[in-house]
């Protein structure tokens, strides 16, 4: 474990992350909210700034790391980056407890938008914005930003890479990391920008517009308004913003394929195929279930897709109280939180491409049953997949299976309601934000205990990382000495 | 597809399934119910004979059968096995739906113990004895039974026996799959009435005493009171069935290896390690979790050492009513249910083996991450595993969880409760009986539609059968031409 490398670069993050911080800062004046406002942000900018340079000044004689310290680095960060934003919660006094501010902070950063807030509305629009503005860089990940405006250093990115970036893997990085992440970086806010102009075009103030634009880039779901889209009622914004989640939970590869003229191809694409047709399965089972429930059939098909997509996503927004819907439909987007966006996406989840993987080897199983001798092997956009790739998928949903259940049982001892802790754990692990019963859309988290919040925060970041960095941190076998 | 060789080989079942229901019929005779008692059972083993013998009259010339053969035989036999038993519960007039006896004796043959009767005392003895020899029929597996005592046809069992046999297969069957057969046979037998002695020397009635090993045998759990086991109130007969439930949940390969001299070999078995191991951590946590809901500590253990005895052996007799435990400790009661008795037992569930499986998976993922170049073979009961075994087993996890999920979804427009849903599936799928909320140890199925009944029972048959077969069956590549 080369530490110094990983000190260096924690420095680093930690030096962005105050660069981060300071439209945040500008917001609070551009409000007049005065020293009780900047002041919370001006002191997190200071000591973020004080600890960067402190770790960062000298530049490690070996920079070379490898996979190991790769997990090390996103994990570490991550947690770093929600304990260091929780502090403008914290200073300011808005979120009296600290592992409260650590929750609100990793919710945002991991994009997950699950709140204990309970006055959202009461709350300054300098904490509003910063609180939205983590979505936006979680979404595309704080590591993968600071490597592509960091000064060049050894070309080992890719390890920091694949360990920030969602979904499985399937062929090898770009060689070119960091002109990559420059380009997915200017479609991302190229996207966000258009969204803030269709919102600003539906009639909702620049403020709203870009809170909502945040969240929904990075599928994040915080709102300014404690009924969320819902405080809207506008059929155009629940329709744009509906769009637009479901496009941030697009493979951010299709748009550059687009881009460079490979629209065809990207037309092609197998995940896509199941994205859609998850979604379009989704609407149509849902809408039936409610037909009894509803008494106007626009009305469902508006309130359902808009939910459907903010699940699937794993956003989180809500113009509905589904916890009311009948179990049938509720499973239904329990399946949804788990399924997730696609792969490359800013979405959480399993992962569209791990399902659908999951989904052939179950055919597959099946017809070797059956004909022993003629099975194919497997193949995903076309591509003939490699046994250490599968076997990689399929031990990624034990791992998943295993976390889920132990965190389930902690929160278990808080909530005395089956429904309500493994929603409430689906929301948080997938990152989705609202689950069902107790921590519905129309409830929050602040009722848990301090042990079921923290798990929770953790249970977040490492849904966002795919669970195996922050295994690793907390390994003793990455510690020992070789 | 050899049609031929399987509706001879159904044949030979339905003549053998007919014998089986003799000792019922002695049963109605023994306790003077006199026509209406004894006339179910005539009819049924008329029908079973004139049937089995018109499928079986003439020997196929060709008696050669693969795998797919075998997993549509058994898939078929345990179908029409439940729908045959079903008729004197029919017949009678005791069980007025045919959907209703087919569940209920689904759930017998499959050693599940999920009942759809509300007032079981009122039942005649010939009716009880019945439903719970079918526990002690499946127990075991009617076809390895069946082709234990039918005269000598090609050696192709092995086919039938893997379909059948609770587990994973680690290495290949033993040749001598008829002798292996009935060795097996043998220890059920003496185990199963030392059991009936021990339960009298607790001055239980004979006829309860027959009752109560048949469903501990099998694992199934049907008693003959309505308050199942609680009933007795004895700390004898709870420790007796608590100890036996778990002896039968115990893969009966390590008696036969204790029988023959090499005690010591059984003693070093990992699975039987990870299965102590399992029971004493649930026992532990439920009881720590509970010891504000007792005042006496000795009760506490008492019930909670018999109600996970209960739960992970997959049987389901129940003396307390677990639904009212706090969640914590329902939680563990669920993932009891989800992991099973050991492989090669009479015991359900995902399987000790496979779940210790899984856990080495995933720590094998972690040391991958760590250090890619430095991992060692998966090694269980100290042998390695090959990647085709690794990849069957991890799919298999695949499968479960695809078709728990898709039999959720049916029951939840039934039951608009979650906790109650999910643990119906689980509690049937799994082979327990009871399972938490609305189908709790204190209620029962009767309340449920009938599409959910079928789909339960259906998914009862698919549990014991460990899935495949039952896929197989119904997979239209099976029967298509080649």
């Amino acid at each position: 474990m080369n530490r110094k490398v990983v000190s260096y670069i924690l420095g680093r993050i930690l030096l962005v992350t105050a660069a981060l911080m300071v439209p945040s800062l500008i917001v609070a004046l551009v409000y007049g909210e005065g020293w009780a406002g900047s002041c919370p942000f001006l002191l997190t900018i200071l000591a973020a700034s004080l600890g960067g340079w402190a770790l960062s000044y000298r530049r490690p004689a070996d920079m070379a790391y490898y996979m190991k310290e790769g997990f090390v680095i996103v994990a570490l960060s991550w947690i770093m980056l929600s304990l260091i934003g929780a502090m403008p919660f914290y200073i300011s006094g808005w979120i009296p407890r600290y592992y409260d501010a650590f929750f609100e902070t990793a919710s945002g950063f991991s994009t997950t938008g699950a709140t204990i807030l309970i006055d959202i509305e009461a709350l300054p629009h300098s904490l509003l914005f910063w609180r939205s503005f983590t979505h936006a860089i979680g979404g595309m990940g704080i590591l993968v930003f600071a490597l592509a405006v960091m000064p060049r250093t050894e070309s080992k990115e890719v390890f920091v890479m694949r360990a920030e970036m969602p979904g499985p893997t399937f062929g090898k990085l770009r060689s070119k990391v960091r002109s990559t992440a420059r380009i997915l970086y200017l479609i991302y806010l190229g996207m966000t920008f258009l969204l803030v102009l269709l919102l600003l075009a539906g009639g909702m103030p620049l403020f709203d517009a870009l809170i909502h634009s945040f969240g929904a880039a990075g599928t994040g779901g915080f709102s300014s308004k404690a009924a969320s889209i819902a405080a809207y009622n506008s059929t155009y914004i629940e329709l744009v913003l509906g769009f637009a989640m479901l496009a941030f939970g697009t493979n951010f590869s299709l748009y550059y394929l687009i881009l460079s003229g490979r629209g065809r191809q990207a037309a092609k694409s197998e995940e896509l195929r199941w994205y859609i047709g998850i979604v379009t399965a989704a609407v149509a089972a849902i809408s039936l279930n409610l037909l009894h429930y509803y008494d106007n059939i626009g009305r469902t098909l508006r309130d359902v897709f808009f939910t459907v997509s903010s699940i699937v996503t794993t956003t989180g927004y809500s113009t509905v109280d589904f916890t009311h819907w009948p179990l049938f439909s509720r499973l239904i987007l329990l399946l949804l939180m788990f399924i997730g966006g696609m792969a490359g996406s800013t979405g959480g989840g399993i992962k569209i491409s791990r399902i659908s993987l999951y989904i052939k080897m179950l055919v597959q199983e099946i017809r070797r049953s059956i004909n022993p001798n003629r099975v194919l092997p497997l193949r995903f956009e076309g591509k003939p997949l490699s046994a250490p790739i599968l076997r990689q998928v399929s031990n990624y949903l034990i791992i998943y299976a295993t976390l889920f259940t132990a965190i389930t049982l902690i929160v278990a001892i808080d909530v005395n309601n089956f429904e309500s802790s493994f929603s409430a754990v689906a929301a948080t692990f997938n990152n989705i934000g609202p689950g069902l019963g107790l921590v519905g859309p129309a409830q929050n988290y602040s009722f848990l205990r301090p042990l079921s919040k923290i798990v929770l925060s953790i249970g977040m970041i490492m849904g966002r990382l795919e669970i195996l960095p922050i295994i690793v941190l907390f390994s003793p076998n990455t510690w020992r000495k070789v």
